[in-house]
């Protein structure tokens, strides 16, 4: 893999009308990943073309694709076909390209549902959720606003990509409602603390890279190894209570600030379709160990934005910023991860951490949008410093340039806190 | 559940002679979980009892045992039968009790192994694995010396049951050999990290809570409802590079240091076998918030002890403890961790943190025990200050009062790193 193929050809269109539309997130040249259900039905695995999904299960059984000598479509999650080879994916994903291509048409066994009228699941068990750091940007903001612009950067961010395990039980596919957390709280003059819901509910702006390829206990990675060892990405948004944050993250990190609610994308891009807009990760500001060094530009050039939309409201676009501003790549992220002889499993989510550009408006986080509450929001109706009950965000990437691909949306609408436990 | 019951009768015996010998960690009061084989057989569920283990596996399909409807016992972990209701865990054991009890014998279909004969597997499928820094002693120590004796304890730790997500993939059954990891190190004196294995690899002797019961995301749960979901505790060793650990756990905590391996004993000592060892936590020092107080003693009196062997020579027993140093209970720490609303799920382990008493010889870790290596300990044929590479590391747990209960030992040995990835 690596290279581009007939797959990418920006040329190549569908019998499916609305898979050449200008504007849709979902080309024959994308085909991303999905789990669905139609009312009352089972899951299934699905791609997504155009204003559709092919039913990859259907065309598993009716033979018009064929992964591995046994089905691998039947199971309601993508693991089984992300634990085979990589080239299999590839060819997998050719398959379908041709069951699709415009010199094509229908055929027996081959069904399609309307987006409309689909629901979508989990993509993936997720196995396990490592958060990253990557960002500079919003490193360096997060630093200068609690330690001050002197120390804005920890002395180890420009040699580690730094990243905590995270919390895969509540890793929830877009559209399921976060119910606002409950934590302690206390601000620095409280004497003590106190049980409430979070009054700093805050979003983050992610890419989640989703691993296929496992890799052996005690066994370091190299960045090659790591990138193919990448099935595809996913938008991503780690909902963040920034004032439970503060008081429980010294010394071990953060944990229940981070553990509610974790929405991803429904549509897991392949690493494969997004090998035309492969982007270099920015200037380094030092040099990186060698076990970090990359032969090839593992960034992805990916325009990102986030709506919010309060209860009964319009949407108003609050940031737009890009992927490649991450500092490290999903492939670097992922090798300093088994660097330790940390197993990687079929179904590990590694999100890249909040993307911040360098502008104000380009940033991933309200924490940074409205710099820990200082500048609010305008929004419809109003103005935001964090997130409001009943606030819907949505995420959408997509990349431009040898034609467009998109991850479609990912959104999460807010809920009141649950009573206190007693 | 709670109150005591004929399984813990002190003067019940089995038919089994070496379950009622004096010493023996598995009397038929005890029962622990587990998962074995055989050469060459497939994994089955069995409890140790004496020097042998039930295959319970086997007692189902001959309708000696019958947990529910359907079987339970086959898929080759505990967690099918974990996930059934705590009535359910309660009525297999006494099934079980009645089986062994000196008024039977054996029967058709009632299959025993020699433990001698069998090699253990991780009991569960771990779908989590958090991490709590539940002694304040322990942490009182480090924080003694990293950040000096005036600031050895974080505000924060006194209000809340400090924990982290930690990694599940690694979680390793007793017995199995632990790489040393590689990492970037950097002493505060260095001008740049470099690459290399860990030369300050240490033990953490912990106990695991196993979640038998989920909770559902954005339902907060009381002490009591805690204390209730756990099914059982096994030995945990926390094997961690302090040298790692030190470079980058700032600001979001350990990650690789603790990403390596953790080793968990292969008997799955069950909360209703505790019940008459329940002690309180310690002495608060100063208030809780309400939903973390305890209407009952949910501590264990589980005495530990660790012992340090080198390759080829005799084990040393370098530091003697007890459970019930923990100031925040396993229920207590359970009910932190679904405070913000997170899914606690089935197959979920807790790690207490290491335990450490108020003694130098009472502590869980070398760390504590050589003072970050400045007092190196003797043993069988030299010192050590941190774990050299063919090193055995073994913990032991037992309760004594009403007869003795014990977990068997959790061992480890640890093989040299492997070369850096390239």
């Amino acid at each position: 893999m690596g290279g581009l193929n007939a797959t990418h050809d920006p040329a190549r269109r569908s019998w499916i009308d609305s898979a050449n539309a200008p504007g849709t997130d979902f080309p024959i040249q994308n085909l991303p990943w999905g789990v669905f259900s139609e009312p009352g039905g089972p899951k299934r695995v699905g791609v997504a073309i155009g204003a559709h999904i092919l039913d990859v299960t259907a065309a598993e059984t009716a033979g018009l694709v064929r992964a591995s000598d046994a089905p691998v479509f039947g199971g309601g999650t993508l693991n089984a076909f992300m634990a085979l080879p990589q080239d299999v994916w590839s060819r997998t994903r050719a398959q379908l390209a041709d069951l699709l291509d415009a010199g094509r048409g229908p055929r027996d066994g081959l069904v399609l549902v309307a987006q409309a009228d689909a629901r979508m699941h989990l993509p993936v068990f997720v196995r396990g959720f490592t958060d990253f750091y990557a960002s500079k940007e919003h490193a360096s903001n997060v630093g200068a606003m609690f330690r001050g612009p002197e120390n804005a950067l920890m002395p180890n961010w420009l040699h580690i990509p730094i990243g905590y395990n995270g919390r895969a039980s509540t890793v929830v596919v877009s559209g399921t409602p976060i119910r606002r957390p409950l934590g302690q709280l206390k601000a620095p003059a409280d004497a003590a603390p106190r049980l409430g819901p979070s009054r700093k509910l805050d979003i983050e702006l992610e890419l989640g890279a989703i691993v296929g390829t496992p890799s052996a206990m005690g066994r370091p990675v190299t960045t090659a190894q790591a990138y193919d060892m990448i099935f595809g990405f996913v938008l991503l948004n780690d909902w963040s209570a920034r004032d439970i944050q503060l008081w429980e993250y010294q010394p071990l990190g953060p944990f229940q600030s981070k553990a509610f609610g974790t929405s991803i994308g429904p549509w897991i891009v392949t690493r494969e379709a997004l090998e035309p807009y492969r982007a270099a990760t920015p200037e380094r500001a030092g040099p990186l160990l060698p076990y970090l060094h990359e032969a090839t530009p593992n960034n992805f050039d990916i325009l990102l934005e986030i709506d919010l939309a309060p209860a009964g409201g319009a949407p108003t676009t609050i940031s737009r910023t890009n992927a490649r501003h991450l500092y490290y790549s999903a492939a670097q992220q992922l090798a300093h991860h088994a660097l330790s002889g940390c197993a990687m499993e079929t179904g590990d989510l590694l999100g890249s951490g909040t993307i911040s550009g360098p502008a104000r408006g380009s940033c991933g986080s309200l924490l940074e949008l409205t710099w820990n509450g200082r500048d609010p929001l305008p929004i419809d109706g109003g103005t935001r410093t964090f997130v409001e009950d009943g606030d819907t965000l949505t995420l959408r990437g997509w990349c431009e340039g040898a034609g467009r691909i998109g991850f479609g949306a990912c959104t999460g609408t807010i809920l009141p806190a649950p009573p206190a436990p007693a």
